[in-house]
């Protein structure tokens, strides 16, 4: 059994549930079939056991060192991120004209997904230049993509994304890096910037930072915010690096997890000038950073899932391979212990993580799904309508991940015991990796506000309906299968009681207290859509049990008890969460700071 | 703002709410009034404060090396000990006849809280010194009394609790560690024990460990293990030190959080003679052993409490001086930035705090307070009562703080945003120590099935049926405030549904089919015994209301507040929890290994 990735859930996933095959046949994809793709599946998952999972807890162990303005990362992190260079995976995400794969996003998120799982701070040097490439691409001027794209897609350089300061995390709006023109086209950057996963590193010869700063005289708050290309060390026309480019590392971040990313505190010049270069328009800034914002928020989710896939995966076998106990009922202590897998409640802890593993995981190719129909769909219709499901499911895909594939971890733990509280046993470090999820790329609150606050109104409310719609196409689909009647009628009830959860609030006659209670409508909200996507698994299954082996009925036996288990465990406690929403209740509105503690 | 201590707080759990000065009136605390006490809590402040809080962080980076067979110790780990050995405040639980000061249990809780508060790492070696010395006091010989207690309860010796093996952590029966019969009434001690706390350390002279282990002959399972006084260096006729008695530490745990605590793999009898001495009757280890362990229990429980104390103070201070954006509404970024205690989410996430914390608090003084009417209690029909109360409540004293206030770690974290997740700030460390309580003195499943399989049903549910009593009894109190009839409401009918579940239960004609849910059991009981408390709380709260000044109108109301949200956003939760319990849900209970993954 990999520890990284369960294959056969994966090819559930990609084909019997979201059917990879038929994307396959569009002219963008032309160039691969299935076995291709499990011909670059393979390879992947090659790299990432042999040379990221091995080193996971080394480089946990020994976290990036500040050495004379330096960050000095060890040896094996450099020799592996050389391997996932050097087997061209870098490229799976870019189109073929600028030098990609161009394999379709699923495969993609597939692909990064072994990598987060076998080792996530690893991982996010080269994420974060997909990132910040992307964005290259998408609002980089050609000039600017002619210099800095082709290093950065091939792995040569890295790249980050720079937005948060000191004193401005959450609110961007109140940043104070400056950039001032300098009369040649390219600016002045000067100000500090905080939170920089890669800002520094000793890996890449270069580093292109993405830089949120203001030009003089541009609208105060976010509607003056531009984007600038800065990179680590100049490069000159013809490509050749240049002088250093004055960005001083002031300090690294000393965290709980994700101890093998460098997170850095920048100077930008202060030691003698910083040259940034405009991306997109003056003051476009946080539009063109909202562009790479889903992706990025997507790809948040995704790793909250893939570190709960670790800790899921690690809890199982250990659980299948522990002996400890006897059944109930069993008073004989010299009856044989059996394996802890068989006891309820450790079947319970991991039911719970394989709800809220493949539920999330699943929703995550379902948007990735939407993404590649977007890049393949000539029907402008069918693309709003893609993009305003996409907007309306990114804060979900961030935060709900966020929250219970982390429950999953902190019950991966649990099943280890005493030994899942040590550092010999991954499953206290996946933990500790996942608890940063919650928080960068918008913190939950935040993307509570999100949905409540825009994405179910944008459009006349348009994204709810057609959420509604996918919703209702399920249900129907599952008809076929009386077995799944009572958990369509369940999820039927939850989006009436989503709907009527909206007109309530729509009554607010204060739009504060309408958003009182967003962070839990976000929560239900998930917990909905999750439900959702298991209902989707449920029908594949059944589709799958059709003439199935013995180990496949196992496995879609198992899908089906999930699926059973997340509607009957975990749906109805929405309940709670909804009531408080609709009936705008105060209770935290109300307080103010002087209540917590007394005098 | 103490870091570590609300002292307005403890003095309405302890005044206002569970009666402390009537307590005092007791011939058994003659020696105290309420002036005595405060001089006791406040020196215990000052040490926990100036001693033990500065040196948290320093101890959880520089965790114990082992070193040739020793447990090597930060020097300033030494001094905070000396410290709090220096002011006396090691014989606070113990009574005046060994020697101890004979305060009331729940002052003696509310000291060591507050050590637990501002570093529990350092608490544990004294603390588990206390457990062993109980056990002394209550089986031990007076033989074995003279000569190992006065060291252990002048905190001269520490003492341990040495259960679990290797291969045996939760089941107890397959212990393998052997003590046979020297001749003398000694026993020759041989075997491994693991998860030590204190096993090994280089801070007192002489560790004094309380081993269970098997009388060759005695009969299998848990019948069969006796309790064993096994003292790290032999003691001499006349109290002096003799030779090493053979306790070889093999291994040191390196854990997620609790680091400055010594945890210890431990061979006995492996490089020589390992001496023990029998502690109670043959066979009767597991009896005695849980004779200390309501006592252990408790403790864990009030320590989650603390650790989630230490984190909810902390980001109250924090939220209350960090500005960063704007009300919802106010869309001008000239506008200044308000402090994010102003933000409801973040209000929320501080009462959801304030709620788990006071409320498991307020359950741990309850049970104090029981604890000490058993000590002064005459009549023995309330002894009888106090003890099944006790015995009943101890699972979820235990467990329900290890959830719930972990949580609230959680979000202590996400208050203090990318901050939190660092090392510089104690919230993440307060996290992780936490993490450890849902595991060590009983997983959480254990209990469930503790409480849910043995509990409620012992002496023909007598248990149950006095804590509905004093349930009602609350709730009539609580009628003269028409403001508290709706919680009052709430909790009646929560009280209905735990009868109603336990009857449903009652009814399964498969006993392991009855326990599948046992967990959800817990949890849903333990919403309601807060709940309970809350509502103590709150009708205290109304009575000082009447003729408060502005600062505790303040306090009164910000409990009153704290009562409405566990009323409204925790207790409703239990609808899920209880409706599977009662249906005998069997979607886990069913699962057989292959359905996790597949083939």
């Amino acid at each position: 059994m990999s520890m990284i990735v369960n294959r056969r859930d994966l090819d559930f996933l990609l084909y019997e549930t979201f059917d990879l095959e038929s994307l396959l046949t569009e002219q963008r994809y032309a160039d691969y079939d299935r076995e291709s793709i499990e011909a670059i599946l393979d390879l992947a998952q090659s790299v990432a056991e042999d040379k990221y999972l091995p080193i996971a807890a080394l480089l946990d162990a020994n976290e990036p060192e500040y050495v004379d303005g330096k960050a000095i990362t060890i040896p094996e992190l450099k020799e592996a991120l050389a391997a996932y260079k050097d087997a061209g995976l870098c490229t799976t995400g870019y189109d073929a004209d600028v030098g990609g794969m161009q394999v379709p996003d699923m495969v993609h998120q597939a692909i990064n997904g072994m990598f987060v799982c076998a080792n996530g701070p690893a991982s996010n040097y080269e994420f974060l230049t997909q990132g910040a490439a992307n964005m290259l691409i998408a609002c980089g001027s050609q000039e600017l993509q002619d210099k800095y794209l082709p290093k950065m897609v091939e792995g040569e350089w890295f790249g980050t994304m720079c937005l948060s300061e000191p004193q401005a995390g959450s609110s961007l709006a109140d940043i104070r890096t400056k950039a001032e023109p300098v009369g040649d086209g390219s600016y002045r950057i000067s100000g500090t910037k905080m939170w920089i996963t890669g800002g520094e590193q000793d890996i890449t010869e270069n580093i292109i930072q993405m830089v949120l700063a203001k030009i003089p005289g541009s609208p105060p708050g976010v509607r003056g915010i531009s984007l600038f290309l800065v990179p680590k060390v100049r490069v000159n026309d013809d490509g050749s690096l240049g002088e250093h480019n004055n960005i001083a590392l002031a300090g690294l971040n000393h965290k709980m997890g994700q101890r093998g990313s460098t997170n850095c505190l920048l100077n930008f010049g202060e030691t003698g000038d910083t040259i940034g270069y405009l991306v997109g328009g003056e003051n476009q800034g946080l539009a063109n950073m909202f562009h790479m914002m889903n992706e990025a928020r997507i790809s948040v989710g995704m790793s909250a899932v893939q570190y709960a896939l670790g800790g899921y995966l690690y809890s199982l076998d250990y659980a299948r391979n522990r002996p400890q106990g006897r059944p109930i009922g069993n008073k004989d202590p010299e009856a044989p212990q059996v394996m802890i897998s068989e006891h309820t409640d450790v079947k319970r802890m991991l039911m719970a993580q394989k709800a809220a593993v493949e539920g999330a995981q699943a929703l995550m190719y379902y948007c990735a799904q939407m993404i590649d129909k977007q890049k393949t769909s000539k029907n402008e219709e069918e693309q709003g309508r893609l993009a305003l499901l996409l907007d309306l499911l990114t804060p979900i895909c961030k935060s709900w991940p966020s929250e219970y594939c982390l429950e999953a971890n902190k019950l991966a733990i649990q099943i280890l015991g005493g030994y899942g509280y040590t550092r010999e046993y991954p499953v206290e470090r996946l933990y500790r990796d996942n608890r940063l999820n919650h928080i960068h790329e918008g913190t939950w609150a935040i993307h509570g506000i999100d949905i409540l606050g825009r994405k179910v109104s944008i459009a006349g409310g348009a994204a709810v309906k057609y959420l509604a719609e996918e919703m209702a196409a399920t249900i129907e689909a599952a008809a076929q299968w009386p077995e799944l009647a009572d958990n369509s009628q369940r999820l039927a009830k939850a989006g009436k009681q989503i709907q009527e959860t909206l007109q309530a609030v729509a009554q607010s006659p204060d739009p504060a207290l309408a958003l009182a209670n967003a962070t839990l409508f976000l929560n239900a909200m998930g917990h909905v859509v999750v439900a959702w996507m298991w209902l989707k698994q449920a029908i594949a299954a059944h589709q799958g049990l059709v003439g199935a082996n013995a180990d496949d009925r196992a496995f879609y036996s198992g899908k089906l008890a999930a699926a059973d288990y997340f509607f009957r465990y975990e749906l109805p406690r929405i309940d709670t969460d909804l009531t408080l929403v609709a009936n705008l209740d105060s209770t935290c509105y109300d307080l103010s700071a002087e209540q917590f503690v007394g005098r």
